[in-house]
């Protein structure tokens, strides 16, 4: 089981790329989110994001991040910019474990850098930690949060022009 | 060269996102972002990364998007969840001509689904235009942005423990 802690998380100005992390953890194979401040809000798009497309996924939100990393029971990968090498770190990390990956906002408390198993950087130049979960689950998959299957309500088949979204509640294609 | 096209950026509301779809282009191995409304504090946040951590990248804001596509010599890609499938769509592209890479926000207007050669998912699930530039852009270099040399005054050592950065200017570990 793959969860993702996103830490440090803002109401109103974090909303977007929280979301955005929600949405990637979800669509590249990871089982749940847990995001350390209370926000009901994020908690309904993203629920409502399972309900139509699939719905194998958890999000929880108003938790205590420091109890949450100490009482996991796995593995701790906390993915920063100043971490060690992707490829070289995912190499160490035991698949058979669950596996709980860390994602933080700006600043992120140096409790979080010691009590994590790794440290791993996604590249050592400054982007985002969107596109570090992305590359990170599609490295720690090999690939295959590609060929997941989803199950939901909507299904969009791909199309090199315009676009085709099947719905099994109307039975057709929109 | 690789130039990423941002289109709907609406000042405010699409700050971090497309910052992030910024940093994300010039980390992963593209020359250049161009975003079609005017902001020059975009334009700041991306020159002053640039001018810290390495500066052959380039920013662009304020442009028709349109004659933009129109007047570009190049192949053009659009990525969207409604596109064809990534491995499939990249195969077709020829490395050797140049390329723009369409990335919207919300809603993408329909003549951008038509005028662009390709339209690509990256993966047909809902998630983030910030995940699927990188993925993309990892496919596409096949995976080399990780190797790139920016020769920045700050430059980030891998480290499993702690932050190692070292400043040109100062001439020691930060």
């Amino acid at each position: 089981m793959i969860t993702v802690l996103r830490i440090g998380h803002r109401i109103g100005r974090d909303k977007r790329i929280t979301t955005h992390v929600a949405l990637v953890a979800r669509a590249f194979g990871a089982n749940k989110i847990i995001i350390d401040t209370l926000d009901k809000k994020i908690e309904e798009t993203i629920r409502s994001t399972c309900d139509r497309f699939g719905n194998d996924f958890e999000i929880q939100t108003g938790v205590k991040p420091k109890e949450i990393i100490k009482n996991f029971k796995g593995i701790v990968a906390h993915l920063t910019m100043y971490g060690d090498k992707l490829e070289k770190s995912i190499k160490k990390i035991d698949k058979k474990s669950d596996l709980l990956i860390i994602v933080g906002a700006e600043k992120v408390p140096p409790y979080v850098y010691e009590m994590t198993d790794h440290n791993i950087s996604v590249g050592n130049q400054p982007h985002s930690e969107v596109a570090a979960l992305a590359i990170f689950l599609d490295r720690y998959t090999d690939g295959k949060w590609i060929n997941k299957k989803f199950d939901g309500k909507l299904q969009i088949l791909p199309s090199n022009k315009g676009k085709k979204v099947i719905s099994k509640e109307r039975k057709d294609v929109l």
